[in-house]
């Protein structure tokens, strides 16, 4: 038993999903599938409020974890109906937390009504492909590995198929931290948060699922850079901004799943206070960073202090994305 | 009072501005404004050895700072005129250097003549927007916030109204140097140096502005990449290169404005003895390092040593963009 | 004399050129040299096992190296014949191996049958160019300095003519270690690997140069991204993995040649146990990072444990250049 499992996080998310609209769809070269209610279309933005606690326990600990590959169709912005993948319906999945030493349970399994083959490479984990090659499923299939983590730092995981940087950049990642046996320094207030680049060609209509776009790709121009896989998701402009007290501590779990941009990350109006570089927390953290690169495929662990109420906005500083292609997310702190 | 202040520097460097010109202007949609004489525009190009000195006052200090929105044509290159947007006059903005634990009085006004809103985003401040909100302008309108620099660190500041990845990329920024405690080293020489990209469509002749081109920064693929804001600027192709001498230690101010693009910052012909990379002065510098990250909206502090005679070339290891798309900054260093 | 000299290495690997059907090209705007028998195109991908040994010798000592600049006609991937320009005949250039202190007696020559001039650009070496201005080379010319290296790491090397990033681009690239004075911690086992980008359009056919394209250049797009100039060229589906055996430590001196994109530089399924970011030895290494970002005309000396059996991917984690664009260098640990 384990207080940590992600599998009963979201994973009912995708309920939404419109059966009768699917069965309706014509994929044609112009167009993806169309959905009769995009409305209706289920939330596939993770909460950045839902963080694990840190491990509070003495000794080893076996956590099962369950993972669900499914992919769900889902409006990115408003108009724009894109097949997400997706781990357990959220982008990014869900964050696992344990404690180096630790041993997990991973079951996987791949939603019946899925197309793609999928499987998970995890960065946390020595074996061949991160424990992609021992993961593959097909649709209805379930896989289980065991393993020990056996390093600290805070991890991507993320599906590791050959169309692996279609399959990332439709959602497939997540982030695993495994904490150092001392712990991480306590904080007042924890949020995770993932950027990835979408590749897609513009929809027929707001009807209409709007299709990959494989040349955009290849030459690493997304059309949209997005924070937990929303336009502008994470402010009040789409699902809310977070929330936070004057004079607390912060801390910020950020991926970037890529699959090919590296995010120059920063708080508009404040700084990192402390920062784990590439999510190296075996590391001592730097001071003071106003902007810190997070290479595609890496994580960085940062931290801010709130010494007066403002509005933070997270941005990459490569700023068109923030400005153009959809990066949004807002950390509202109230003064006390 | 205070003999820091940039206000004193460069701010009358757009009195050249061709008034005449201008009224004579077309802004059509194959090319902007049509310039009788480009030899008399201005030069917006920062000096830079115009490096303020290290603080050597004992306790904290009050500093009044002027900085002027100003939108100045001028060549970028011989034939290719450009709608600069400046603080002050010049690119990048004036290098404002301060100690922790210092107020800044900060008044910041935009030129009657500019077309466009304008304000300043500090990454030296706690706040919304680090400042950017109280200090929105219209041309002809002044803003004053005071505020006190907090945490130690060489930050951007940049113009930051919604279009600001245009208004970077037109040269809106700059750096402050906020020095820890106990300063820092001494060294024999300091210089002061901004990257940014310009994104522009061919202009239809050499009379003519040349047009900013939105499709080409959406790709993050500009024409230009320029130090100080001059094709080739540093060097003896534009306003000469800077000069030190042997055995001398000499440190850079660099800031990348950006609006996108990372430079792997790099001394051709000499290594970098010192780093701090991202400005994070609160750390441990990195050694010898000979080319060093700095994103887009960060900056770095480096230095060399001189033991010999010899010409170096500062350069963004990205390098076709040192060879073909016009940045060029030499130090020629003397015997003695 | 000096065991370390890289002037034995490889440097007849061009001798299968076939200057018959040389003599029958025609460079015409369509496509290149035409090529009766691609098959017998020479070998450039560099042996990654090919690793000089660390300093063993007390004292400061004196290394005669012989570089040669060689163009080379040989296939990227079956079917895309490339003008390759190499240190040797191979990509990347030697790796050379010296201690802090040494002297370098460097012979630089240019083969004969070369058609553009060569210089070379050592990161480790201090004065104008790294060396560049006193190598210049013509065809058939030999350019000789000696130089004392002063400062420890990992340094890329490079051809700096004006058009250095074509050059660089088709292979001009290696490296030189300085060992620090205490060297490097002892490992059971080291690989040597470069990264580079290659612009070229689509060949006419498969017995036709593919000529390079300097509008991908000029927009940092390049159709293949290899690791040691091959297409997947350290794998099975090229010349062969690496081998290594369960319980060593593995160190891979790594270049990224450029010319333009950093590398996300990431081994699938390990993590980097130690990492010296940018090659700079003199600096304290960081610990279980996942990804290290290496910008070009950078280094990384990174490290991996082998606790189990499995095969190791290398990869860029800006991921379509590994899953597109040809990226494919394998480790097999085998168990004991
Ligand atoms: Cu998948
Ligand atoms: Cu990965
Ligand atoms: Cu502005
Ligand atoms: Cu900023
Ligand atoms: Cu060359
Ligand atoms: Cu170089
Ligand atoms: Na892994
Ligand atoms: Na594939
Ligand atoms: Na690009
Ligand atoms: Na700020
Ligand atoms: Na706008
Ligand atoms: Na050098
Ligand atoms: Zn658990
Ligand atoms: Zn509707
Ligand atoms: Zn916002
Ligand atoms: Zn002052
Ligand atoms: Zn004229
Ligand atoms: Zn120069
Ligand atoms: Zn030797
Ligand atoms: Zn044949
Ligand atoms: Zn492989």
């Amino acid at each position: 038993a384990c207080t940590n499992s992600p599998s009963s996080s979201q994973q009912a998310s995708s309920a939404t999903y419109d059966a009768s609209a699917s069965s309706a769809s014509g994929t044609a070269a112009i167009g993806g599938e169309v959905v009769e209610h995009p409305e209706q279309l289920p939330r596939v933005a993770a909460d950045p409020a839902k963080v694990p606690p840190p491990p509070d326990y003495t000794g080893a600990r076996t956590h099962e974890i369950h993972l669900v590959a499914r992919e769900v169709l889902a409006e990115l912005k408003k108009g724009v109906i894109f097949r997400f993948m997706t781990f357990n319906g959220q982008v990014p999945g869900p964050m696992i937390r344990v404690r180096q030493g630790d041993t997990i349970d991973l079951y996987f399994t791949s939603d019946p009504k899925n197309k793609y083959p999928h499987n998970i490479d995890f960065h946390s984990v020595y074996g061949t492909g991160g424990g992609a090659v021992a993961l593959m499923c097909g649709p209805g299939q379930t896989r289980h590995i065991r393993f020990k983590v056996m390093y600290p730092g805070a991890f991507i995981y993320h599906c590791a198929v050959p169309d692996l940087d279609m399959h990332i950049s439709s959602g497939m990642f997540g982030m695993m931290v495994v904490e150092p046996p001392e712990g991480l320094p306590p904080v007042d207030r924890e949020f995770y948060i993932g950027q990835h680049e979408v590749y897609v060609k513009p929809p027929v209509n707001d009807h209409t699922e709007a299709l990959f776009d494989m040349d955009a790709m290849m030459q690493e121009i997304p059309q949209y850079v997005l924070f937990n896989g929303a336009f502008k998701g994470l402010t009040s402009e789409g699902y809310g901004p977070m929330h936070a007290k004057q004079h607390e501590r912060v801390r910020i779990f950020f991926v970037d799943g890529g699959p090919n941009l590296s995010s120059s990350f920063h708080p508009i109006g404040n700084v990192w206070t402390r920062a784990w570089r590439d999510g190296g927390l075996a590391n001592v953290p730097e001071k003071y960073l106003q902007t810190i690169n997070v290479p595609p495929g890496s994580c960085a662990v940062v931290e801010m202090d709130l010494p007066i109420a403002e509005t933070i906005h997270l941005a990459d500083h490569s700023i068109t994305r923030y400005a153009r292609k959809g990066l949004g997310a807002d950390i509202v702190v109230s003064g006390k």
